[in-house]
């Protein structure tokens, strides 16, 4: 493997365990041995273990941002679809993966706000980034008359946000869809009507 | 000390360390040195660290539910404004620890329900005996004609919890009492209105 695939391969496998089992309970050692990486190797490519936590904040950034854009720039949907859309495009990952894991993001932002400043800091601008996005959306959709609420965007924006994880880490104990199915009837259907 | 007293220094110290820093992160030395209990009395009270792990879910899910309690028998509030108070009733004290540690059940729910089917099972318990008292109370505020929208009383509940849940880990790393303050806004004034 080149330098870039062996940093990206680290990087695959280490975000998916830390995903699962926490950034506390998920050793370096562990990760390399996951994506047969030589022992070693890692500092190679990384500063040290919070390092390699800002590059997976990064790299989730990234695949949440690009599966938002997807429908955020679907013309086939209008603005309030194109969110609604979004929550419901994750529901056949969590399936597939048996409701484990749930979202990075949200599970670094409990474990991690109140330990270290950095992720902390870094948490807050991802979450700024997608929280940005879908005010556009929510703004939109106000122009577009298909949401009535008088209540502000952004303020909806971060309401819908939080909800949604907590409706994922409530899909993580119950085994099930259904908060989520709970959470997408009552924002698209009666909060935001 | 007596027995029971160790016990409950234990439980108590051993819970907020546990709520500050997750389950995986904390030794059980720590939690011994931090109660200034001798070394190697933790196994005289209990059988291993999961075992500790169930006592510190009791443990809180007796202060919430005493808490809840409280409001649930407030002969001054109507159904909802119970339920409504209950949730208030926490940011004072989520403002006095800097918005650390939050919700000790959303916490470990999040870290432990992919880890541990006991945990699993005992969080998913605690969690349903708060939803039944707060299904009650919605049901009761729809007799009363102060919730007027049609959807379960169930399904309400199990959304507020969860908004709840996702807006307390919000705040964690806002550091601000803002997603809250949204949170009830949202849900007292608009969604059940």
């Amino acid at each position: 493997m080149v330098k870039t695939e062996t940093k990206q391969k680290i990087l695959e496998v280490g975000a998916e365990i830390i995903r699962k089992k926490g950034y506390n309970n998920t050793g370096i050692q562990q990760i390399l041995q996951a994506a047969g990486i030589p022992k070693g190797s890692f500092y190679f490519y990384f500063k040290n273990k919070q390092d390699f936590g800002m590059a997976v904040i990064d790299y989730y950034t990234e695949i949440i941002g690009s599966r938002f854009q997807t429908f955020f720039n679907d013309p086939q949907y209008d603005s309030i679809t194109k969110l609604r859309e979004f929550f419901k495009s994750h529901n056949e990952m969590f399936e597939s993966e048996n409701f484990e894991g749930g979202c990075p993001i949200g599970n670094l932002a409990q474990e991690m706000s109140d330990q270290d400043e950095i992720f902390r800091k870094k948490i807050e601008k991802t979450i700024s980034l997608y929280l940005d996005a879908s005010t556009k959306l929510i703004e939109e959709a106000k122009k577009e008359g298909t949401i009535t609420t008088n209540y502000p965007a952004q303020s909806l924006a971060e309401f819908i946000f939080n909800s949604w994880e907590g409706a994922i880490i409530r899909m993580k104990v119950e085994k099930s869809l259904t908060p989520l199915i709970h959470f997408d009837k009552l924002v698209f259907e009666h909060l935001l009507q």
